[in-house]
């Protein structure tokens, strides 16, 4: 049984939360949080770090400009203290006496569940010990455990802001277009899943379609004169130039 | 029965030709392509319009700068001559007796199946004769079947770049950044597939995550310092920037 603490009431601090509460391996003994939050149970929660019992880990989850802050009030600790943070190297939590990541790659928001049980988990340690449990507990929860250093951490976040965050806006625009022209955005959502599975079967370069790679300039002129909004037309300038320079390499 | 005649070898007339094979419903009587194509029966394919037989529909699957000049060799025809095409009007076939529009809202790559049962078609025709012979043709494969006019399918088309061409663009985007650092891409699937099936549960304002909308400057600037590709930077600038202005709305 691995006990944890967690810090954070956030949308990765939640599901993680509720992700380890089914499992039977880990017990979450507390949470903490700055004020009382109604999506945790009242008798977890605490607001005062003094309080923080002895657990085996602390899992740091807030904002990235919070974590070193939060960290120097656990230094004291000897626990493994862990964050979960795509962006922040290991070396934030340089104050304390054992540090780790635990990174949950993906999109969280508190409406939607989330399948944990092949949800990749990046962690990061500096003893075997500390390494070994990390594992233990990110296998508790879920079969895609990877060991990624600080360095391979940033090149995915990175990567995950294009494939999700910025995939994401090109859906708002997409329904956006439609709301506008009185279109039912839902007509789409079969393409927007195909896009996604595709890939799981091509390389992304392969699976390429639309007048951009075709290469069609009369759809394409016929597309940007249709479009009103200045920053979409931009964007579809922008991204039919790279998809056509990637074509070029 | 309704039998057809395909026009065309490319993406969509393939996967349609494969999909109204496999319906009981659908006699697909002949398939004109240019040269013999091996990805098509060879007993079923002919190179000179002359030798079109009588059908109920003939449909017109090529790019969409040819199909003017390909639906005036068919013009003399009794049948509902339809095009395939998101981007061109109806009114590209002026020439033919019987005009319309079966449009299937997909992408479409030969070395990708398609599950059909479900994929949005949409329709437009002039008659209600003609308009009920593509229903009926159109739900032969589909249950999904819409009747958008020429001005609805461009909004459509239009949106289908974004949530599809361009989004698959910043698959290909991420998976170059991760090759580029020696990180395994493939831990980024499971991000995609859920991104991707999040919109069927909120809509994708609500599902925005990431440090742009967050607005985490310190983030922000990191990332776009690690970024080496100049067009990588700017579609990141211009991304982010479109994703705080929406959110300002």
């Amino acid at each position: 049984m691995i006990s944890i603490c967690i810090i954070g009431s956030g949308n990765v601090a939640y599901h993680l939360f509720h992700a380890f509460l089914k499992s039977k391996e880990i017990e979450v003994r507390q949470l903490v949080t700055r004020t009382l939050k109604e999506d945790f149970p009242k008798d977890l929660q605490i607001h005062d770090y003094e309080l923080i019992k002895s657990v085996d880990v602390v899992i740091i989850s807030v904002s990235d400009d919070a974590i070193e802050k939060v960290a120097s009030k656990v230094a004291h600790l000897n626990t493994l203290i862990v964050h979960t943070s795509g962006t922040s190297s290991i070396d934030v939590l340089n104050s304390c006496k054992r540090k780790g990541v635990f990174y949950p790659l993906q999109t969280f928001s508190k409406n939607k569940t989330i399948d944990f049980s092949k949800l990749p988990i990046c962690l990061e340690a500096f003893s075997n010990e500390d390494a070994y449990l990390l594992e233990k507990l990110a296998k508790s929860i879920s079969t895609s455990v990877h060991e990624i250093s600080s360095e391979q951490r940033k090149t995915l976040h990175i990567a995950a802001v294009f494939v999700c965050n910025f995939v994401n806006h090109l859906y708002v625009i997409g329904e956006d277009i439609c709301k506008k022209n009185k279109v039912p955005f839902e007509i789409l959502k079969p393409l927007i899943t195909e896009t996604a599975n595709k890939i799981n079967y091509l390389n992304p370069k392969d699976a390429q379609t639309g007048p951009a790679i075709r290469n069609d300039s009369f759809t394409l002129y016929k597309h940007i004169q249709f479009i009103e909004n200045e920053e979409y037309k931009k964007i579809y300038k922008l991204l039919t130039q790279s998809i056509q320079d990637v074509k070029k390499l």
